[in-house]
C-alpha cells in the first residue's frame, strides 16, 4: 500500500482518516492514441504482443491492450528487444512517430518490460503464424478472449447492448429487470430449469409440513425463466412502455447452431397506437435500423477485423460445412438492416402459399398446419433479396394462449421477424386484453388459479399493449454472418458443456 | 389487420409482399408535453387517472402515462366527464392551456373515452385518499409499479442503469455478459442454488453411466452464479478493461432488509496502473460522482416525488420501524456522492481501534478477528460526516483466496466501501498474480484440479488485475433512502416468497 496521506481539514473526525490521490491513469489507451495522435509525444503503453518481424537493426512489435482492434507498431532497437514472444505482455515507454507514406503511426520504443511470457511449448492453444477454425476457437473458451476476431465480437456485442438500450430509453421505455428466478413457467413449454438450494442442512433448516424438499426454499416450486413478458405486461400498467433485457433459460437437449441454455433476449411491452400490431412492428423495424447504423459509425474496425479474420478462415478451413456462410460484409449488412424501402409484411397464408408453389427442394414439406421450418424462413428471405419479412396473421393453435384473437377468424394477432443466417430473429404479438377471453384460455389449460394474478391485472385500468421478444445472439449472428450462436457469447452454455 | 398494401417496386419478388406506413405515435407522452409546452396545440394523451377534483361546472383530473411523475392536469366539462374512478385508464382529446399565475399546463377535454374501468369494490388494493406504507404497497406486487413512490423508483432505477454503463462505456470498459449458469461456485461458501431441467423425461433421455441424474444435463453439477469475477478475469487478459451487471444469486436464509436471493451486482476489472489498489479506489470514486451527478440533474422530479411520498409515509405511519431512516434529501445525497474532498480511506487496523475506543453500545463488540457488524459500518460512516470510507488492508482470513497478500503482512489488498443506509456498498481487491502463490491456495482447498483455468491464465500472457463488485440495489437505497431493498427491485425474491 502506497496512499498519500494527509491529514483532511474538514472531515477530520478520525485522525486516522487518509486521503486519497485523484489518479490519472498512467498507460495510455491505444484506441485514443489512434484517435488523438499526439505525434511527438513520449508515453507508456501496457498490452499484447499480437505479432512480431525481425529486421536486422530493428524488431517490429505490433501490440493490443484490448481497447480497439487496431495494433500499435512498436519499433524496438537490438539493445532493448529482449526474448518476446507473441502473446507475452508487455509495458514500453517511447515517443510517437509516423512510418510510410501512409501516415501510420509507431511507437519508438526506449524501453521495454515484459509483464507476463507466454511460452508456447507450455501449453498455449494459438501458434501466432496460424489461421484457427471457429471451431478450434471454440474450444479454449478461457483463451478465446485473446484471439483477434473473438475481441472484435465482444466489443461489438458490448456495444450493440449499449446501443439498443439506449435507443429504447431515448424512444421512452423504462428498463425494468424481470426475475429470473420465477414461479410462472410462463408459456408452459416444460422446457424449463428447476432450482433449489445446493446446500441440504438449509433446506432441513427450513423444511414446513406439507411442502416438498425441493420447494421448501420458496414455498413453491421455482424456475428459471423462459421470458419476462408477463412481468413487464404488470409494470407496462404503470409505467407505458418497459422493456427487459438479460439471461434467459432453456432446458432443451438442443445443439443446433442457433440455440444455447442460456441466452440473452430483448423484451418490451408497449401501450398501443389503435390497439394495433402495427405499432410493435414499427418499434422493432426503428430500433434495428437505428442500432445498425450506430454500429456501423462507431464499430467500423471490429467489424473490418472480423471479416478479414472470416476471410482468412475461408482460405485456410474451406471444408468446414460453417463457411458455407459468406463473411461479414458490410454493404449487405446495410442491404438487409437498412434497405431504402420498409421492411416486408406478408400474411403467414401468404408465406406458406408462396413456399408451397416454390420449386425448391425442401426437407419438410411447408404445411399450414406446422409453422415454418427454418429452411423456410430462410428460404423467405433469401427470396426477398435478403430484406427482413414480418410474418403476420398466425393461426392460434402455433401461438400461445394470451395472444389476442383476431374477430372472426382462428388467426391471431402475431409476428415473427425473419432475416438472413439466422431466420427468426423476432417474435410478438398483441396480447388479449379480454378478460372473459382471457379467462377461459387459462382455464382450458388449466391454469387459472396460478395465474390469477395475470388475469387480475386486466380487471383495473386496462390498457391494449403487445409487444416483442428478440434474440440478442441471433441479431448479432445476422449482422457478423457468424453461423453458429457459441461465437457470440462469452460463455456458452449447451447440453453436456458447462465449463467455467 | 389494418395493414396498408401497396405494390413494392424495388422488391416485387412476391406479389404478396405488403408494404407497412411509417407509423408516428398517435399519443403525446405527458413527459414531451411538460418539455416542450406546445400551448394551443390539439393532442390526445392516454394515461391512468391519478386524481380527481369535482367542481360545479367542470371536473379536474390528473393524469400520468407513466414517462414521468409529472401528472397532467386535464379539465373537463360538465358533459364530458362520465363517472370516472381514479386509476382507470383514459383517453383524452383537448387543446392545451395555462392556468393560474403559476404558468401551469392544463389539457382542456374535448373528448373522453375510458378505456379500462377501475372498480375499487372489486378488490383494487389501493384508495387514492390514503397514504400506504411501503410494508404495505409490497403486498401487492402486481400492482405496485401503479404506484406514485414506486413507478418513481423503477424510473430512477433505470436511469441509474443506464448511468453505470454508459460511464463505464466512456471509461472503456467493455461490458461482458458473464454467465448465470455455471460450474464453478467461485467463493466455495456453499451458499449457492443448484439447477437441473424439470422434465425427468429429457435426464432419462440423456442419462450417462457414471453421471448422477443431477449432473446429466450439463455432465456436472451446475449453479446459479454468485459473482462473474473470475470469468471477467479471463476476460480482461484480452479486453483490458471489463465490467458486468446483471443478476447474482445467494440461497441464504436471510430475511435481512439488505439480502435478496437474486439481486443485481456491477463488477469490474481492469488492468491496474503500478500494480496498486488505488486504481480500483479511484474507478469507484470517480464512478459514484459522476452518476450521482447524471441522475440529479436528470431525475429530479422522480426523486422530488420519492421525498414527497416519504415525507407523506412519515405523517401518517409513525409507528413503522424503518421509519427511522430519514425521508430522501437531495443536499445530503450531494454531501455524501459528492463531497468537496476525495472519499475517506482508513485501514481494517485503524477502523478497528475507532470501534474499538468510542462509547458507543454496539450488540457485537468490534474485534479484530470477526471484521466489521452492520452497525461498525454504519457508525463509521456516520461519524465521518456520511462521507463513504474506503476500508482498506485486510486481513487474509477474513477475505476470499484470490486476494493479493501484502509483502511481510497478513494482510490482502482488499477494500470495503461504506456508506449511510446500507453499510458496505462495495467490496473488491487486487487479484493473487503469482502462478505459485495461487497455485498453493487453491491445492489447500482442494481446488487446484476444479480450477485449473483460473490458474491457466495467468501461465501466458499474464498482468496484474484488480477490481470491485457493487450491489446496485444498495446504491438504489442509498440513494433514495429506502431501508428495505425490496422496495427498489421490481420482482424481490427471498426466502417463502417467489410471488409471480
Amino acid at each position: 500500500m502506497n496512499l498519500l496521506r494527509q491529514s483532511l481539514l474538514k472531515v477530520n473526525i478520525f485522525p486516522a482518516l487518509v486521503s486519497k490521490q485523484q489518479n490519472t491513469r498512467l498507460y495510455s489507451k491505444i484506441e485514443a492514441v489512434f484517435k488523438t495522435k499526439p505525434l511527438g509525444s513520449r508515453m507508456t503503453v501496457q498490452g499484447w504482443i499480437k505479432a512480431k518481424r525481425k529486421m536486422k537493426a530493428v524488431t517490429f512489435i505490433d501490440i493490443s491492450d484490448g481497447s480497439t482492434s487496431d495494433k500499435l507498431q512498436v519499433a524496438l532497437l537490438r539493445d532493448v528487444a529482449p526474448n518476446l514472444d507473441v502473446g507475452a505482455s508487455v509495458r514500453v515507454e517511447g515517443t510517437l512517430q509516423t512510418f510510410g507514406n501512409k501516415d501510420q503511426l509507431e511507437l519508438v520504443a526506449e524501453k521495454l518490460e515484459i509483464i507476463g511470457q507466454c511460452k508456447h511449448e507450455d501449453g498455449y492453444p494459438f501458434n501466432p503464424r496460424k489461421s484457427y477454425s471457429m471451431e478450434y476457437i471454440r474450444q479454449y473458451l478461457d483463451f478465446r478472449p485473446r484471439t483477434n476476431i473473438f475481441s472484435s465480437v465482444l466489443r461489438v456485442r458490448s456495444s450493440a447492448a449499449n446501443e439498443f438500450r439506449n435507443h429504447l430509453a431515448n424512444e421512452g421505455f423504462c428498463e425494468l429487470n424481470t426475475p429470473v428466478l420465477t414461479s410462472c413457467d410462463c408459456e408452459g413449454a416444460g422446457e424449463v430449469f428447476s432450482v433449489k438450494p445446493h446446500n441440504e442442512n438449509l433446506l432441513r433448516q427450513m423444511a414446513r409440513k406439507g411442502i416438498s424438499e425441493e420447494d421448501t426454499f420458496f414455498n413453491t416450486k421455482a424456475f428459471l425463466s423462459v421470458s419476462g413478458q408477463m412481468h413487464l405486461e404488470s409494470a407496462v400498467r404503470g409505467l407505458g412502455h418497459v422493456y427487459t433485457f438479460g439471461p434467459t433459460f432453456r432446458a432443451e437437449n438442443s445443439k443446433s447452431r442457433l440455440h444455447l441454455s442460456e441466452f440473452y433476449m430483448l423484451e418490451t411491452e408497449e401501450i398501443l397506437d389503435n390497439n394495433n400490431i402495427e405499432t410493435v412492428l414499427s418499434t422493432i423495424e426503428k430500433m434495428l435500423r437505428e442500432v445498425t447504423q450506430s454500429l456501423l459509425d462507431k464499430n467500423l474496425s471490429d467489424l473490418e477485423m472480423i471479416r478479414n479474420v472470416q476471410v482468412n478462415q475461408r482460405k485456410v478451413n474451406s471444408n468446414v460445412s460453417e463457411y458455407e456462410v459468406e463473411p461479414l460484409d458490410l454493404e449487405n449488412v446495410r442491404k438487409t438492416f437498412l434497405p431504402s424501402c420498409p421492411y416486408s409484411i406478408m400474411t403467414y397464408k401468404e408465406a406458406i402459399e408462396i413456399l408451397s408453389m416454390c420449386k425448391e427442394d425442401f426437407k419438410v414439406k411447408p404445411d399450414h398446419e406446422n409453422g415454418l421450418a427454418k429452411e423456410h424462413e430462410l428460404y423467405l428471405v433469401k427470396r426477398n433479396n435478403n430484406i427482413p419479412i414480418f410474418v403476420v396473421d398466425w393461426p392460434s393453435n402455433l401461438k400461445a394462449f394470451y395472444m389476442k384473437e383476431i374477430k372472426n377468424t382462428s388467426n391471431v394477432a402475431a409476428l415473427d421477424l425473419l432475416v438472413p443466417v439466422v431466420g427468426e430473429l423476432c417474435g410478438g404479438s398483441v396480447r388479449e386484453d379480454d378478460v372473459h377471453v382471457l379467462s377461459t384460455k387459462l382455464n382450458r389449460l388449466g391454469l387459472e388459479e396460478k395465474m390469477s394474478w395475470y388475469l387480475n391485472m386486466r380487471k383495473f385500468g386496462n390498457v391494449q399493449t403487445g409487444g416483442f421478444g428478440m434474440g440478442f445472439e441471433r441479431y448479432l449472428q445476422c449482422l457478423l454472418n457468424i453461423p453458429n450462436i457459441k461465437d457470440v457469447m462469452p460463455f456458452p452454455r449447451w447440453p453436456h458443456n458447462c465449463f467455467m
